[in-house]
């Protein structure tokens, strides 16, 4: 099967969007040939905001529902996937919504959130995110992990301070992801995971998404298609072949105010970091040109099955796994 | 001067009482002598549950405005010695309530809000208290340290963790307090602190108010007024007669629920400690009692001026250091 064919008959899943959400971007999905992505609708708001965002994307899932459907289940992915549409799976890069209430964990599932990050970037509830000192999980951070596992929730760590992802894989019954991250054996920052750190969450059933955040490539901005492989590639040494994917962190359509939003603390409050420049790597700047990437991994030597594995089978499985359905 | 008349012109501060609010424990004050007393309005509630317990003080104020009136600055609390009321400074023993907005701590000092504890028994976004593993000051708990600062607020350390106490004395640019503690000299209980912390905020400026709460006390619930007055004379003997006052934890009329929302995270969640038996030390078992407190401490040996300074007028120097009025 060519590169084309293959892409269109995989499943592809996007293990991490933060895009804007509208029309264009959800277009350009279904060029890019996407099956289901984790949809982002929660980096600091609060209980309320967040529900209000998950309205607004109910409302956008409505309007293009001849390209859209949502996702509660693995089910619904291939119901995508045999409809032709993408699924959207929302997702939460900060536990903050979850307030101080453990109750909420189930009103946001039944709300149809499937995978919520514990902390992004500084101190929660929960425990602390990678841009800070970090104390490791709380209390009721462990009793938030027993109630995700519960109702079927995916906790995800890209965000999170070492500490804190340690035991949150330790303390979870379920596997667990860092769904969009880089290796720091290729770069040294505050994002990337360590060898150790990739090895240990596969040696305890988890799963690492591959992102392509290009301050975080080796080749920063100047990065291309091949250098995002270069990684995968990093990562699938570690962790082998069933327990990597692919989590982009594309942010199309997004503007500079959502990038402040992003890197001060609690949206508004101190500066944590610069970007500089954002450019996603040549071969694969758009959310459309999804397709080049099984075309790069073929070319760079993985099989036809790792392909698959790769772009979308091994999301699907980790999920149903923490879903139960 | 006897022990009857010297209390009756002293100005009495108590540190800390989370009494329930109502008429009769206002008329309690009154038979006690009270001049003025910081009274909780937070413990584990949000900013909107907590505005409401601020109206409701209000609204009790107003109600008992024979025998209450509410302070903002010293000189409302010389203003209740004149008019021979008691003066209600409202306080939380939980930054909660600031939620993630900075901003709400000149919002809270603007509804009457002087004294702040910076977390109560667990985790919250500024630091972790006693009860849990505490990994510190969050990079937003020093923005809010810094805003409290700026709006005269007190840093209230008495529940809070010692490694998120030590960086708050340490951060903090105006006097902190632990409002309520005993000394672990005398009885080792994570609310109790050592000699070495006694002596560390003492040095740094800071204050100690000396509660009387049974289990934390080395005689437990038979303790007597002359064991509270033990552990005044132990903290005196470290932090000196400048740096100490009273702060009882009086929690007269309140009920099992009450004590149950105490020790359960969150006010529900999973259970932090069990008090037992709910006594205080035999002599001053009512805020009504509290001339006996003068009394105990002469015949002790306290000096007329250390008595006044312990009963109140350390507590007043300290407040107009940090309100600056």
């Amino acid at each position: 099967m060519n590169a084309a064919d293959l892409h269109k008959d995989a499943i592809v899943i996007d293990g991490l969007i933060c895009a804007k959400w509208e029309r264009a971007l959800f277009e350009d999905m279904a060029k890019g040939g996407l099956t289901a992505a984790n949809c982002t609708v929660s980096f600091w708001e609060n209980f309320e905001g967040t529900v209000r965002n998950i309205v607004e994307m109910n409302d956008l899932i409505e309007e293009s529902s001849d390209l859209l459907i949502k996702v509660r289940t693995t089910e619904d992915i291939h119901r995508a996937k045999q409809q032709g549409k993408t699924g959207v799976m929302m997702g939460f890069q900060n536990a903050h919504a979850f307030e101080d209430q453990i109750g909420y964990v189930q009103v946001f599932k039944d709300l149809g959130v499937g995978i919520v990050q514990m902390c992004y970037n500084t101190q929660n509830l929960v425990g602390t995110g990678c841009y800070e000192r970090d104390g490791g999980l709380s209390g009721f951070g462990r009793e938030i992990v027993a109630e995700m596992n519960k109702v079927g929730m995916l906790c995800d760590l890209s965000h999170v301070g070492p500490n804190t992802a340690k035991e949150v894989i330790d303390e979870s019954k379920k596997p667990v992801a860092y769904s969009h991250c880089l290796p720091s054996g290729l770069k040294e920052h505050p994002r990337n995971r360590s060898d150790e750190e990739l090895k240990y969450i596969a040696d305890k059933g988890g799963f690492v998404g591959v992102t392509m955040f290009t301050p975080f490539l080796r080749a920063g901005v100047n990065a291309t298609i091949e250098d995002y492989v270069e990684a995968i590639r990093y990562v699938y040494n570690i962790v082998g072949e069933d327990a990597i994917g692919i989590g982009t962190d594309f942010t199309q359509g997004q503007d500079q105010n959502f990038f402040e939003y992003l890197t001060h603390d609690k949206g508004y409050a101190r500066r944590l970091t610069r970007f500089g420049e954002i450019i996603n790597p040549k071969g694969i700047r758009t959310v459309g040109e999804f397709p080049n990437l099984t075309e790069a991994l073929l070319k760079d030597g993985f099989t036809e099955t790792q392909v698959r594995k790769i772009m979308g089978d091994n999301w699907v499985n980790l999920l149903r796994e923490v879903w139960g359905e």
